[in-house]
């Protein structure tokens, strides 16, 4: 149904050209990335629930919610213009501005995005200037190079694109993102920036973003928090004329290939979460409704218990059952199965059938899952997560200083 | 108005002895305790809200709940009897039946408690021999013992007393706990055990136990876990023949030095939790609602992000605003003030004022607050946390193993 592309990145679609290069806010490293459109896009988005929302994160939501077509994404790392007031906001339609003069679109047809300190004006002449060249340097294969320069504290590039073959014909969906590294002197701020070819209104392309976010990127979990500056962004410019309309075939093909490019994304994320030495599924089923499910889940997936004992590769049962109960979802304890990989481990009423060789060999792999059966309904939700090492303190402990 | 008793604990309280042994459940530490009152108190208790509530959970619980007269709490350590099933229900009452018997007492005049590793039955004939032995010891200097024998992997001994002038004469309340030390293979278990003198009916007596758990037990935080046996108990013998009323002067006095004793048990539990090197006081003010204020310092006592932060120093303001953003509760950010002691850090407008010298010095000390002031409204609350050390990690990553 879906294939992924080798190397595969947002320039991997048909009529998107990016850039990502270094104009000063870090250091030595990229630090300014352009994605941009032969044509306008339709453009869906979710940004962070988080009360302190940042300038470019005001800005853009408000170019979605008006279902603008967007024919570029402005995105800098380094400096995340939250917390920054009158002056931040000003800066960030500064920029926007400027670089779609550069480009020769609309004001409203760029949005903006930015990862990094908080607390901080923009350097503007310094990212001026960087507009200046980042336009002139949009390639076809720029996107290894955007998703470059979005990184923070991220230790490996993150890039996808697939294939997905319609009733119609094939399109393709390609995607860069950043992750949990946390940022000087701030949070974990989780970027997404999808493109397609496909050719989709915006109410349904925004509703088939949402319920991927929600089983995908909202899914995943290294430390609770939710930055100032997360947002998840998904282009699409027709340029395969295959048109998905709402509820058809397609639609659902064209969901599920989605649903897989974003959980590789989320995935990665997580596999580089700071000091994660493992990758680990959560999976409770047999909830009595999603939200139930998803609590337990996610309480199960926050435990920094559960996830230091995954990262001494401890069986323990008993911290994963105890963060389900203390979860404050509906469910009785003693109808409750957990299972690692397809090991059983604790069965109903309490029947603890652990080997321990077999779950110790489990829990030392890189990569397992944990299901727990909660067997009073029919609902069921998978999360993902990361063990907390040592790394994790010695990381954020001195961040700022 | 009230004044702390030295090595005050729960036999400082006239007609009430303790004693706590060594039976056989740990190798060699004391594992188990008793409190005994000469006559039948009135008794309140809280509970552990997780959905996993262990054997001596469910029968302590019912205990109270029917209003009966007690005269004893049996403590075992060591062992949990926590996800042990109908077996572990069956032991717990055995135990109880069996210390009344021995007591000369009804059966139902006794509570029992547990902490330890869970999913493991309780050596009921060793724990048998060690009733027979502890009925025994009981004394009116024995507390200390008692405090001694309900600790885990706590470092040290948590008791305390204290002297309250009401207007028709002296009482005193006695206090032991434990606390947040991980238990093999598990979780945080908190107990706490309070003896008074006073004479207090038993909803009176409740309501006020309940009151102050919620200002202090309830407002702490050393990874945001809830054990399958927390529990908090109350007896009040009425030796002192002074009586309580409800909504009386002397309530209020009773319920201000409850308050205290109680605050400072919940933070002895902090300043020993796992890996801690600093007790944090977190107070939200200005806040909408009493839920608005708790649910924002709930979340920034428990942010990973906040604790590392704290442990290595950082005056890392915008991790605390961020964790109060993304708990949910209804603020505006930009009329928010951050101090740490009474040094301004953040004021309204997202202004940073901070002096880092200074923000330093008080940072470093073992024992500091943290402020945010919502402006929003009139409720308040105050929160204690610690610090998250790669202590934490080391010492629940192997924990079970």
């Amino acid at each position: 149904m879906f294939q992924f592309i080798k190397n595969g990145t947002v320039t991997s679609v048909q009529g998107f050209k990016a850039a990502g290069i270094h104009c000063g806010i870090k250091k030595r490293k990229k630090d300014l990335a352009l994605i941009s459109s032969d044509v306008p896009c339709n453009a869906a988005g979710t940004f962070t629930l988080n009360k302190v929302k940042a300038a470019p994160i005001l800005i853009s939501q408000k170019i979605i919610e008006q279902k603008n077509k967007v024919k570029a994404i402005l995105v800098n790392s380094g400096n995340a213009n939250a917390c920054t007031g009158e002056q931040g906001h000003n800066d960030a339609l500064t920029l926007k501005n400027y670089c779609a003069s550069k480009l020769g679109v609309k004001p409203d047809e760029v949005l903006v995005s930015s990862t990094g300190v908080i607390g901080q004006l923009l350097p503007l002449e310094v990212i001026k200037k960087g507009i200046n060249k980042i336009t002139g340097s949009l390639s076809c294969s720029g996107g290894t190079d955007a998703a470059e320069a979005i990184l923070t504290t991220d230790l490996r590039l993150k890039s996808y694109a697939l294939k997905i073959k319609l009733t119609k014909g094939e399109i393709t969906i390609g995607g860069i993102c950043k992750g949990s590294g946390m940022i000087m002197p701030n949070m974990a701020t989780m970027l997404a920036f999808l493109t397609t070819d496909a050719d989709i209104d915006q109410p349904v392309l925004q509703e088939l973003l949402l319920k991927s976010v929600n089983k995908t990127f909202n899914k995943i979990t290294v430390d609770g928090d939710t930055s100032t500056n997360d947002m998840v962004i998904l282009l699409a410019n027709g340029k395969s004329k295959i048109s998905i309309k709402k509820d058809s075939r397609d639609y659902n093909l064209f969901s599920d290939g989605l649903n897989k490019i974003c959980e590789e994304m989320a995935k990665s994320i997580i596999v580089d979460g700071e000091g994660a030495t493992k990758l680990i599924k959560v999976i409770v089923k047999g909830a009595k409704t999603i939200l139930d499910a998803d609590t337990i889940a996610r309480s199960i997936a926050n435990s920094p218990l559960v996830k230091t004992a995954f990262n001494g590769a401890d069986a323990n049962w008993g911290r994963i059952i105890s963060a389900a109960g203390k979860s404050g979802a509906d469910f009785n304890p003693l109808k409750s199965n957990i299972y690692f990989d397809d090991l059983p481990i604790m069965l109903a009423g309490y029947n603890i059938v652990i080997d321990e060789e077999k779950a110790s060999e489990i829990l030392n792999k890189d990569n397992f899952s944990v299901s727990l059966n909660l067997n009073e309904g029919e609902c069921s939700t998978t999360w993902w997560t990361c063990d907390f090492s040592q790394d994790y303190i010695k990381i954020n402990a001195n961040y700022r200083t």
